[in-house]
């Protein structure tokens, strides 16, 4: 081989995967195979990057929504030049290796976010396009085209039939991402067999239905096709583009192609020898010779590229000290050096004006005063701005041709929405927020998941926090979800139970940069809780004693969160007029309270003390992990129901009387 | 008013829906007076209902999927006959009303699902229609269509928007659902305001690439105009039918119609005193002329409906005897009489066969055992066939032209999949199940919930049920899955640790009337556990003991569920070995077992044994409800890894050494 041909050099891809989901004995062969010359051309002729540096600023963004094709990527990220070396390919899907069964960013330089669950890694690359194009309206100035990156993503049938499709591309047709290009592997076969029994979309339609730039039957496996679509798909410029590529699935292991067998397992050693003798490949398994690696390396013209734009960034820099200076800044996702100081004065003149306000507004409240130090946040809710009160003074839409916004409409999308954050978040430069009601962070719980698993530095705000919503009724109610919410591993949970301790979680939120944070926060009013200005520093520790009784020993520890923890307040006080000394305990997040040291857990929750009522307008199970089995839990364990808040409430026990009892009841 | 006018007719679920928010101060009057001609025509002109019997079985089914508006549906119930009293409409959103915030099934004669988290009951009514088309082609016979009816949906623009809509549409297009009729409230407001920032969708074109049938451009306040698009949408036999309705919210309400203030705000009392005179409603609140319910009234029509049907019914019993009770007992709910023994049978042949099977293996052969008994048993995947198990020897395509289907492939579209299964269950005649990885249960998660809430007799499979999933990592592990679904409130979650209790499990699932169960199996092979007689019949207690120490008492407890029983048992051994007598406690329902008597649980897991070790390849947190605060649990906290499942087990604890040192370590 001496000039090898495109052809060739896509065969590198496939023959990569091939042999090593046949060593890993497990993965997905048929995408890479399908989609190998389409992934050729792009990288080769349009992919703006520098394999020597992942975190270049202005690179381009790939992303692998059909996650499963992992062995593609990795292919790319190896034959281009990435620090990803032969060892860890052939290592494929093993512990602790750098190239996991899909692709995860901590793990895999170049690799943009963490895909798999299907659609989802579509909706985070248009969080990544929205993010270059406001970047580039906040900082680009006249020939300073600092922020210029496309977003490509290639997505499979199994993207295209997900609902979260639908809401993130008719977000990104409506957000006019013009730099967004999408390839849709339409090859017919998904896991179940060929598509015509369950996936009969004309899906061009309906992407131009959401304003979409559709370039229809592209011949995905024939280089000069791809080219031309994507030549023509960069022409446009006010609209995303999808281009259609007809594909075969398994692309020239002769038996296999073209059906679900190749899918996602190996092909098997006969199979394999067919495919290579089909496609004229003569080489080992893991044998790429040097003409290939010629033909993909990157490294030389990706240096080329990045040294132009330093150097650009550099002229810009000394014309627009400031703003390069805050670029940087929030490209390194460092927060303004007066932010912690802001916020702690914000926090110590909440606790003295104690204003009793539903937390909701608490939030708002944090937001008019945190948002002026933090031009990187960005946020938006699910068509409930009104009621999620996530806009604040600072508020500027998006959309507005006139201004550089940082609210979104994301319309009724909760789980598009939630992967455009993590989008917003991966990309840099942005701190984001999305909100919805509680109850339906459930439409979003993958969502949520992903942004954790990543992780991405996002923030989760949820309001109309329990039964204390009320005449919505049951479907509105949320009781599982502050419980399980906390069961996802790397999401801090908060649920404030007053202005204070709101103004916490939004501080702590906004600083925690190791993952997302989901906001708990209430409908209704809640009162003003007093705090020694040592009690407002330990909010901050997740749990901590909130009130104790005088100088005495206490007999029982009262462990309350959000709108319960007044409850626990007055319960204390009852229990003392019946001679029983009780201790309160707010524990606005557990995670941050299980991160502490032992002596601070035992300090709040004395071994010694078994005698512990936990008390949560939520499923009850959860608490057990703090109460024990001789402890009691007030909760909620069916269902809510619709009826005024204050007439819930009682109903379902959160009342001075029920918890007095329980904790007489304690033995 | 001697002859009131249609508009007249549709005034008056203006009226109710305005003066019962007003009274409630609380609800949404927008939606009821933007749809209220459609609702009059559709009630009065087409909708085939009995009111004195809401439970005929031929009735057509009528959805609001914009539940939020359900003083529509109350005052169509209430108007045209349906036990549902004025009294209860004054009482509106009131605890133990017949007429809470959004429309529950359970609450109210005539309301078919629960709605309100948008978009799920057009999925919903997706399943509903499929219900009807599958029956009707089992049932019916040449001159006795005893199974016609239609299916009717309202949708608002939050149902349009989320992704759910995008799998359930493109569903029912390619399912062919030609009596399925659906009416979009386009109004062009949501409640951050008008939808042109976050709704640009061309909707018509969208449902024409899903093979719909579109209408467009209908002005839905024009009573002619909407029946002239009824009855062309009838017309159309094969297709499912979009009418695209214009309509204006709060209409008639001259200062708040045609913006979000209108949507969920009672309108306050001027405002309705000026709706009162622009629509020439001269009657008080809750005021119903003679003439206007005259107007409504469906009791007589209703009732000769059903008279002609109970007649053609009568002749079809005749002469079809076996179809028409079959038909009688699938539509009451009622198990073949053959089935519990049957399905015992088949437990007691299975615990002396003892096979060794990945427990979704498992239930695949427990379908097989017990679909030739159930043929109301309808099953898919979603996307996942191969993998999840799910289909058995009788499954057959439910596309199939020329058989009874009970098989759909649902695509990859778990939350769709999972709220037509409960809209199949909801109809009557099915006993659905649905399938996932037990991971992406998440993207449904608002579903089960629904199908807990409603209730629905549905059953949730759920595969590849832990880190046992192996290489494709932790985007595809469940961690935290299990625990957070038993968070669901009447939601039974069985996780069984080998063939036999699976085929419990599916027993339970199957006669567990009262809701859905959520049945969790293993990817990899599960040994076989030896039971006497009575352990096989204490597994449906959910929590039983698996082994003893022989006679002597024991000094720990081991409660396992799934995968890891056989890892507790195999510790109780290796204690045995150190002179430390533990016992197995076997847990695949938690929700069974804590419905036991206290006899029974205490017997299992007696309070003078605090030495308890919960293992769970899952989240820890959730077993403190069993082990307490001095016992352990042996679980993952953390995301899993892509790596063999047998490299994975040890390298997350799961060892007899570690159990063994967790025992040893309690005091």
């Amino acid at each position: 081989m001496t000039q090898p041909s495109r052809r060739d050099l896509a065969n590198a891809i496939r023959f990569l995967a091939v042999d090593a989901v046949q060593k890993a004995n497990s993965g997905h062969p048929g995408m890479p195979m399908g989609m190998a010359d389409i992934a050729e051309v792009l990288w080769n002729d349009f992919l703006r990057h520098n394999p020597a540096n992942p975190k270049w600023f202005n690179r381009d963004r790939f992303i692998l929504s059909n996650g499963h094709g992992s062995m593609l990527q990795y292919a790319c990220l190896h034959l281009s030049g990435y620090a990803l070396p032969m060892e860890q390919l052939k290592n494929f899907r093993q512990l602790h290796s750098m190239t996991p069964g899909h692709p995860e960013c901590k793990d895999t330089p170049g690799v943009e976010t963490t895909t798999g669950p299907l659609g989802q890694g579509f909706a985070n690359a248009v969080g990544f396009a929205l993010a270059e194009k406001l970047l580039a309206k906040q900082f680009n100035r006249p020939e300073f085209d600092i922020v210029d990156h496309m977003t490509w993503v290639f997505m499979g049938d199994g993207c295209m039939m997900e609902g979260i499709s639908h809401e993130a591309a008719s977000l990104a047709g409506t957000l006019a991402l013009g730099k967004l290009i999408a390839f849709w592997d339409n090859n017919h076969i998904s896991i179940d067999g060929h598509t015509q029994g369950w996936f009969t979309d004309d899906t061009p339609a309906r992407f131009e239905a959401y304003g979409w730039h559709v370039i229809r039957d592209v011949d995905g496996l024939d280089a000069a096709s791809v080219r031309e679509a994507i030549l023509h798909a960069q022409n446009e410029t006010q609209k995303p583009t999808l281009i259609c590529c007809r594909t075969i699935i398994g692309f020239g292991a002769p038996d296999k192609q073209d059906s679900a067998a190749a899918h996602g397992s190996p092909l098997g050693a006969d199979e394999i020898a067919k495919a290579r003798a089909n496609l004229h490949w003569p080489y080992g398994p893991f044998e790429i010779p040097p003409e290939i690696y010629d033909g993909w390396r990157a490294v030389n013209t990706g240096r080329v590229r990045e040294d132009a734009w330093n150097e650009l960034f550099d002229r810009y820099a000394k014309q627009y000290p400031e703003l390069a200076a805050e670029l940087v800044r929030r490209s390194h996702g460092e927060l303004p050096e007066d932010f912690a100081a802001a916020a702690d004065a914000y926090i110590a003149k909440t606790q003295l004006a104690g204003p009793e306000v539903a937390s909701r507004k608490a939030s708002q409240m944090a937001l008019d005063a945190y948002g002026p130090h933090l031009p990187e946040l960005i946020g938006g809710s699910a068509d409930l701005a009104e009621s999620n009160l996530t806009m604040w003074k600072g508020s500027v839409n998006v959309c507005d041709p006139n201004a550089v916004g940082n609210y979104i409409h994301y319309g009724v999308r909760e789980f598009g929405m939630t992967a455009v954050s993590t989008g917003l978040a991966l990309h840099g430069g942005f701190l984001p927020y999305d909100a919805t009601f509680l109850v339906f962070s459930d439409y979003a719980r993958n969502g949520v998941r992903m942004s954790a698993l990543n992780p991405a530095h996002s923030i989760h705000v949820y309001t109309h926090d329990s039964i204390g919503l009320g005449e919505d009724g049951p479907t509105h109610q949320p009781v599982e979800h502050a419980a399980s919410l906390r069961h996802i591993p790397n999401l801090d949970v908060w649920r404030p139970c007053d202005a204070v301790e709101s103004a916490v979680a939004w501080k702590h939120a906004i600083e925690h940069r190791q993952g997302p944070s989901a906001l708990i926060f209430t409908r209704q009013k809640l009162a003003h809780q007093q705090r020694t200005s040592q009690q407002l520093a330990d909010i901050a520790r997740g749990g901590y004693v909130l009130t104790d009784p005088g100088e005495a020993q206490f007999d029982v520890i009262l462990i309350a969160t959000g709108s319960e923890v007044e409850l626990a307040r007055q319960s204390a006080i009852a229990l003392a007029g019946k001679g029983v000394k009780a201790r309160v305990v707010s524990m606005p997040c557990t995670e941050a309270f299980d991160r502490q040291p032992l002596e601070w857990r035992e300090g709040v929750l004395p071994g010694w003390c078994r005698k512990r009522v936990a008390i949560e307008a939520g499923v009850s199970d959860y608490w057990r992990k703090y109460v024990g089995l001789d402890g009691a839990v007030i909760g909620i364990d069916t269902f809510g129901a619709s009826a005024p808040a204050e007439v819930l409430f009682p109903y379902f026990g959160f009342t001075v009387d029920k918890i007095v009892e329980a904790a007489l009841g304690l033995r």
